[in-house]
């Protein structure tokens, strides 16, 4: 199963912090895909979050998010500015992906942003994260903004929009696409389905 | 608990066919809200569905919709044309809301909508799902579309549109407003637990 995730995504958060345990107990492998929703906003002509353009939305949006990580138990505490800059910690999530210590590295950054309140677009942050993980923060920091990988990033975004993707999270499984953080079981059951109908 | 609805939205249907059992089985009372969801776009600039004016939204819906309903074992067949024209039917809805009768008819309405492919705006289409209720299908269309029944669904609208609902379906619980057909099992649960805490 592929997991499409932007890191200033609201409903991103929830299903970051889930979708690795819930896939382990299903025998679902994972890809971790970061990727950059402003592009895609943009081509809707939208020049921030639809959760700042739509008011109403947007206040509904941080109550039911509320909602939802008191009944997972999961810290929350509301950004002081939405959305933040997630270019940087997208870099590093796309350069490393592969990486054994990604996972652990997009809840840091997830909970940083919407736990703690802290500025994720500040290297600084990005770079505490990855200490925190016992890793070499900042030479793991200049390696995501080299020119490759910023370009791999931008590949990834477009790849997300030729695949119609158009918020995040989105689960995709063999091509059916599922979006929203309330989604995630059902992904698991067509993955769970699929698998079941391949073996032989 | 409120259940507001448009006949137009496609995530209503599933929730208008499963909302009343569900809630009964739980012991919850319910009140159908008919509103119209077109003069809300408007204030946001929409002046169709957001399916329709985000195109690769509404591909996603019609597949998302598909499965759902086919998980609930519900029949789907997609709309020719999409949205249909719901004002007569809330005007119905919206006048005899408190008639034993209001549940039956909305999921008939639904059904010639999502699952027969009716025109639901269409007169005779709804006097047909009146009489087959074996009610007076011509004198209650009459009724519905008197001045004050006309004034009765406007009201609905702006109290919707007071409440902040932005969307269809739309579950209220004591202020606490949940959006969305997958949001229902969330809005029983709420309501549930209130009942448990309000009781002596």
């Amino acid at each position: 199963m592929q997991f499409w995730f932007e890191f200033a995504s609201t409903y991103s958060y929830p299903a970051a912090l889930r979708v690795e345990s819930l896939a382990r107990q299903q025998g679902i492998s994972l890809e971790w895909k970061a990727f950059l929703l402003g592009p895609i906003f943009q081509t809707q002509g939208w020049n921030d979050s639809p959760f700042n353009l739509f008011p109403v939305q947007g206040r509904y949006m941080w109550r039911d998010l509320e909602r939802i990580c008191a009944d997972l138990e999961l810290p929350f505490r509301r950004p002081s500015r939405f959305p933040r800059h997630s270019v940087l910690a997208a870099r590093i999530a796309c350069r490393f992906a592969a990486e054994p210590w990604l996972p652990d590295f997009v809840r840091a950054v997830f909970r940083a942003n919407f736990a703690e309140d802290r500025d994720i677009a500040q290297p600084a942050v990005l770079e505490q994260c990855l200490d925190t993980l016992g890793l070499p923060g900042i030479t793991l920091l200049e390696q995501a903004q080299a020119t490759d990988s910023k370009a791999l990033l931008r590949a990834r975004t477009e790849q997300a929009m030729a695949l119609e993707i158009f918020g995040a999270p989105t689960f995709i499984v063999n091509g059916e696409v599922f979006w929203g953080n309330d989604r995630l079981e059902s992904a698991l059951a067509w993955a769970v389905q699929r698998m079941a109908t391949v073996k032989p």
